[in-house]
């Protein structure tokens, strides 16, 4: 489950409920596709945003119509008392595995961060990725508290951010944190645009925002025989990755699932406004470049 | 209501509930003290951890407790639907003012932020202060979006983040920020330590976290006649102001409550914990130097 490529699905709005249809359709895509995992309410599944209600019915969804592909789901809130609940809930729906960022609104301490997962670990039966997302959680883990959190129980993957995008010091780094992790926890990349050099410096998943919406273009750079060739699978979609750059990767990935049909116009959760017309126009440009418009 | 002093009270927790109790002291505090608007549901009082029915409880005991001094409460939240219904809530509840700071997980646009207060100032019916704090937000303001969120309806206070120290520097800030304001826009300035500064640098009101719990000493700074009395007046919490740098300010006024019994211990929503033995030791020998510890 936390090897491969690890698909993080949308979870899209419609007039700000749950668009169930659209939802089952993306997860249907990606169970058919062969993704590794679904990784669903990530940070491009607007965990955030979400409340209790609409996250325990994403989750039963998921695997309803995940055909036996293992979903993880994303449990992160600002207070401990929530991040509990949610991980309760997602285990009753079905979860094969929970994925965890500290989440702040007051900057947190190190130690404060450990004793959330502490907790959460001490009451959970599933394994747990530990999710360090700097750009969205305002909190950057350490390398002693990777460490830290690594040996607590269920800790069985990191998610870490994005590589340097040069072949030898993202292997450096790999090596460096692998060093820090017992032997049972691996190391998952965010970040799209890096994961090809990623997952060949020695990661053993990618949890992937454009894998939760193509899933195919995804595959075909995971599972590419050699470096060369997941470049040349990665360099097909450069245009995209431009545009997460200029836009956000959840904007861009949220026009792509438009374009498609998967979802209808609005899907993101007020206030995050989707693309505008000339954004919208480059996307659809980069996809049919890339043969990826159906 | 949005000139001199607000103070920020606590929403102190008990075993991860609301502490009612310890919330009306507070409260009763405030308001025999005479300040001139208590901020229910700032960033000191936990806004962004509670959950609607605390929030609306909040405000409730508030407006029943200050005495007819008035109650302004904050409405952020991550999701736009959330905010809306806060601002109901909290209107509903009695309070003469909202206060509103556009949370982030994504990151925002500030055309996004733009939207945000349109819908929300659309809606409700007394005046919003703006709240403008990079640190826990992620999100920061630019000129141009204080100058159109100011003419919004409603819109009556900016709250900006911590201006220079120096008062000459200050001074320019300050009236730079003014110039983008309509007439009827006021500027409160948070920051405790820069308060004494940023009130006789043309700031019409300090949003003040140290109001919230020693509300006698912060009025000393407000309501000092001259730029020298404010800053002797600031100056005698100087040891305050550092461990605030240190801890953060919210974990520090904890540890004053608590040992001033307004609160039990552990009244902070994890996972935001107290301060450790050493830490607390600094805040009690401060206020005894003070004058302060009672």
């Amino acid at each position: 489950m936390f090897t491969g490529l690890s698909a993080f699905p949308l979870t899209p709005l419609h007039d700000d409920h749950l668009d169930e249809p659209a939802f089952v359709r993306i997860i249907e895509r990606l169970a058919s596709a062969g993704v590794d995992s679904i990784g669903t309410l990530g940070s491009t599944g607007s965990y955030a945003y979400l409340d209790r209600t609409e996250r325990a019915r994403t989750v039963t969804l998921a695997v309803q119509h995940a055909a036996g592909v293992p979903v993880i789901a994303g449990i992160g809130a600002l207070r401990q008392a929530h991040v509990l609940r949610y991980a309760d809930d997602a285990q009753q729906a079905g979860a094969s595995g929970l994925l965890l960022a500290p989440v702040s609104y007051q900057p947190l301490h190190p130690d404060e961060v450990y004793h959330l997962f502490e907790q959460v670990t001490a009451r959970i039966a599933v394994p747990l990725v530990v999710y360090d997302n700097p750009r969205t959680t305002g909190f950057t883990f350490t390398d002693d508290l990777y460490a830290a959190v690594a040996k607590l129980p269920h800790v069985t993957s990191i998610k870490v951010p994005p590589l340097p995008v040069t072949a030898p010091i993202a292997r450096d780094r790999v090596t460096a944190i692998r060093a820090l992790l017992p032997a049972h926890v691996g190391i998952g990349v965010s970040g799209d645009p890096v994961a090809a050099v990623a997952l060949h410096a020695g990661c053993d998943a990618w949890y992937s925002v454009i894998g939760g919406t193509l899933p195919t273009a995804a595959l075909a750079i995971t599972r590419a025989p050699d470096p060369a060739a997941a470049k040349a699978a990665s360099d097909r979609l450069r245009p995209l990755w431009e545009l997460f750059a200029a836009h956000g990767s959840l904007r861009v990935v949220a026009a792509i699932a438009e374009h498609l049909t998967l979802t209808g116009p609005d899907s993101l959760p007020r206030p995050i406004r989707g693309l505008d017309t000339t954004a919208r126009r480059a996307v659809i440009h980069a996809l049919t470049e890339a043969g990826l418009d159906h």
